[in-house]
């Protein structure tokens, strides 16, 4: 928990401390309702993944939209969903070692949830102790679309776990996890679509051994916000894992989305800054370094301030650089908007829910931390 | 606070959940006790940064080893120290804006507190705020001594400001804070001390401009773990601000450090990580990413593991380069050096301290998030 919090509920948002996580409310729910209009008429069921906001208070107003649960990362993200109101939880990712999979047979108990597998052994693993605890686990299997992360070889490696999954007495096999991670950053439309027919060509591959064994596949589940268009066309895939829609960061804010019927969200997520120092004409500092922004995917962007641009972070310091004629008097606050949202929300406790200039909520980053 | 904790006092290292960061303690202490020893002899006091680790016990280790007090960042870092019993908090940087400041004044009643100034306004609104509150606060001037971020130009703009302290009712110049932080990785053992012997020019250039007006000036103090022993060989520094000595990063492993009289400290910190998918002979993926370790100054490095390389970071994962005859099995724990230190520090809520193979304690990492 931080030290104190920089807002209370009716404050102006000028009042706001900082550095502060702040989550415009307006754009937020106008993203929620985009997605949705952008899927109109398409029967494909949207599992958002929670990995992005870590926050139950958000994941209910997915749910309360239409979504049919969320995605998690961890085990410990999935019980703090639980905890907070969330009764589906996939966990889009595999599970390995005692300690873990003891906590998420025990989760089994109390909600919806399902896991993913990318080996014999741990598909081994869940199975047994499943069966010690006499729960029936929904398994899918993950299978490597491309991003070269995890997942089984689509096709043979793949459908061999599948099997094994089908005939373990305490498992059943969910469905395929194909997520291509490496195609929502592809910044042209033409090349994400083509990494997403690739996707598909290795899920179909699957799907068909399957089929040839009558072993029921009942749910293809990926996609993310740079792609989930081509999944939700695709007819191979059933649920859309999209995160990063409800906040938008700058590396999302770099593709073009030209004809890939995937609309403009808006920037929801900022993070709040203070000019605090004006050592030079050309320069100024602000509070916000890299213990308040993530910078893997690049600096964060000044949003609403002309001429201002975010050139370099350290522990606890932006560094500006500020367009000649341009004022950025000490004590000015700025927004920023976060080069990547996941690990940006991860560094703070609470988002600071503002609308009309005003703080109208503080929603607990449940999750923040939950990396076990 | 994460959702559950990876270890239990007593628990064998093989049994701590993943990821976790671990503190060596047998390495940690031996680096306190280099640290000394470098400095025997020498009339200069240690001011260990806080920033680094956020942790009142290990902030009162340092102290019992003779450091004054620490340095900290941000007022609610402070707070953190003062709330776990440390007596003496230089905040090396500025604290703008009115809820922070009233928090600084709030905190100078109960411990003995510094901050720096470098901007007139600034130094206006802590005047009168100190005299609000009837209290007098220490100010030190920062200047600019090369690093390029905030700071006062040395010379006529910085004796300005000390100046404007001297002269304020309720403030008192403390003296100058100097460090040069763009120094502190420049890799060749000469570049970093002529970096140092730029910075202590600037200081000599203000210096001499207080002592003309008769402005005494206690203190200098400055200095990382990449250059501590020029500044302490300088006769301009008092104090000296180091904070990674006690864990060494991979960034700093990089420095040359010979002829530098700076010891090799050893990894003292760790981020233990699972192998939890091994899709290809020549790949694994290990459960920490992004949120487990900060790439900002490049990959974690695999510590006692050979022929196993951290290429690349997402979110929760990280792609493991494996050497062809290399066997890593799923599920196997391996320890990682975090690329840079501090911020990877305040991704996590504990400590897991470990000597001898078993967990001696948790430490809180109190300061974790507290970026106000």
């Amino acid at each position: 928990m931080a030290y104190y919090t920089p807002a209370q509920i009716g404050m102006l948002l000028a009042e706001v401390d900082t550095p502060a996580l702040l989550l415009d409310l307006d754009a937020f729910e106008r993203n929620l309702k985009l997605l949705n209009e952008s899927l109109a008429g398409r029967k494909i069921n949207v599992r958002p993944h929670a990995k992005s906001h870590k926050c139950p208070q958000i994941a209910k107003r997915q749910m309360a939209l239409g979504a049919v649960g969320v995605c998690c990362q961890k085990v410990s993200e999935a019980e703090a969903m639980v905890d907070g109101g969330v009764p589906d939880v996939l966990i889009a990712n595999e599970v390995v070692g005692a300690a873990k999979i003891k906590r998420l047979i025990a989760l089994a108990r109390r909600a919806k949830i399902a896991v993913c597998a990318d080996n014999a052994h741990n598909i081994s693993a869940l199975d047994a102790a499943a069966g010690a605890a006499g729960v029936r686990l929904d398994v899918l299997v993950e299978i490597n679309v491309g991003a070269n992360r995890c997942g089984a070889q689509p096709g043979e490696p793949a459908f061999r776990l599948a099997q094994q999954i089908h005939q373990s007495q305490n498992l059943r096999f969910a469905g395929l996890q194909a997520y291509q991670g490496s195609a929502q950053h592809l910044r042209k439309t033409e090349e994400r679509r083509a990494a997403i027919e690739g996707a598909c060509d290795s899920v179909k591959r699957t799907t068909a051994l399957l089929e040839k064994a009558g072993i029921p596949c009942e749910r293809v589940t990926g996609a993310g916000t740079g792609s989930y268009m081509f999944e939700a066309a695709s007819s191979v895939y059933h649920e859309l894992q999209t995160g990063s829609y409800i906040f938008m960061d700058v590396d999302y804010s770099k593709n073009d989305w030209t004809e890939s019927g995937i609309p403009r969200f808006e920037h929801s997520l900022f993070i709040w800054a203070t000019v605090m120092s004006t050592p030079a004409p050309d320069r100024a500092i602000c509070d916000a370094g890299l213990k308040a922004s993530s910078v893997d995917s690049g600096m964060p962007r000044v949003f609403d301030t002309q001429g201002v641009e975010y050139v370099k972070a350290s522990d606890e310091h932006g560094v500006l650089k500020v367009d000649a004629g341009v004022s950025l008097p000490l004590g000015t606050k700025l927004k920023l908007v976060p080069g990547h949202c996941d690990p940006t929300v991860n560094l703070y406790d609470h988002y600071v829910c503002v609308r009309g200039g005003k703080v109208e909520a503080l929603w607990p980053i449940a999750a923040r931390g939950a990396v076990l």
